[in-house]
């Protein structure tokens, strides 16, 4: 099915049962080396790591750039589904993100500043043959409909310790 | 160098000349399908991607997965660093995280329903030999300075769309 049907027909789904829209999404994290671990999300792997100054062996991207990486994933796939919900077609689409964090406040030498990111800033490349107009358009689109922008905007996270 | 070293010359550092703590974190994601995303960051490389029920071929985990499983390695590794730091040790972390999503949001079907997950939960399981009041001081630290779970309360996001 063309991904425009599709997002047709799931549209056309959801208005009519609403509660068909709701999906919960889960993962493990399983320290498996100094700083490495090993992650799982339904049937998919991934690794992360932390390069040596921070103790680490370096063998994959760190949490932090997974939360980029994310963040540009999200809203490169947000394109591609506004595109087509909207009708504004592009060729290509590259999300560039970056993020400034303080390490002090990972180390906890000075608590007033902040353990992540405070800011961080997206770049999105588009290469397509529709006005400027309509970009802008399928841009704000994006802003308002990516999930992981509204996460990353404040999220309520409920935490507990469970001791084996 | 064995790791509660490292971190107490690193935090020694910091103090001792704060502005070394700054560091900017990049990634790059290029739409390469119908959902899927190649990412870069540094060396590393990771793939994103949606289900069939999302228009994609499940090459890999998708954002919001990535997201979750960000959180739970940035966690994990918060509890090695902060063991270390406070002279608690454990023998084995995994960390499981839960998001709520309704894919209305995403598709605009009720623009009163939030894109992401209103909630995030997360259960840190750990076995270790130190009594539980030293494990929930570890958690405290785990939570005060865990960079991804600060990035998740609410980071500011500047976009911008560039045309080529």
């Amino acid at each position: 099915m063309a991904l425009a049907e599709l997002i047709e027909q799931t549209r056309t789904a959801l208005a009519a049962n609403p509660g068909a829209g709701a999906a919960t999404f889960r993962t493990t994290s399983r320290l498996v080396g100094v700083t490495e671990v090993a992650n799982t999300a339904r049937g998919h792997t991934f690794t992360a790591d932390e390069p040596p100054s921070l103790g680490g062996s370096d063998a994959a991207a760190n949490p932090v750039e997974y939360v980029l990486g994310a963040l540009g994933s999200c809203q490169a796939i947000t394109f591609r589904v506004w595109s087509e919900a909207l009708g504004i077609p592009f060729d290509e689409v590259e999300v560039r993100v970056e993020g400034d964090l303080d390490v002090r406040g990972f180390f906890g030498v000075d608590d007033t500043v902040p353990a992540g990111c405070g800011e961080i800033r997206v770049r999105a490349r588009l290469r397509g043959s529709a006005s400027p107009e309509r970009y802008a358009e399928l841009h704000a689109a994006v802003e308002e409909h990516c999930p992981v922008q509204d996460m990353l905007t404040g999220v309520t996270i409920k935490s507990e310790l469970e001791l084996r």
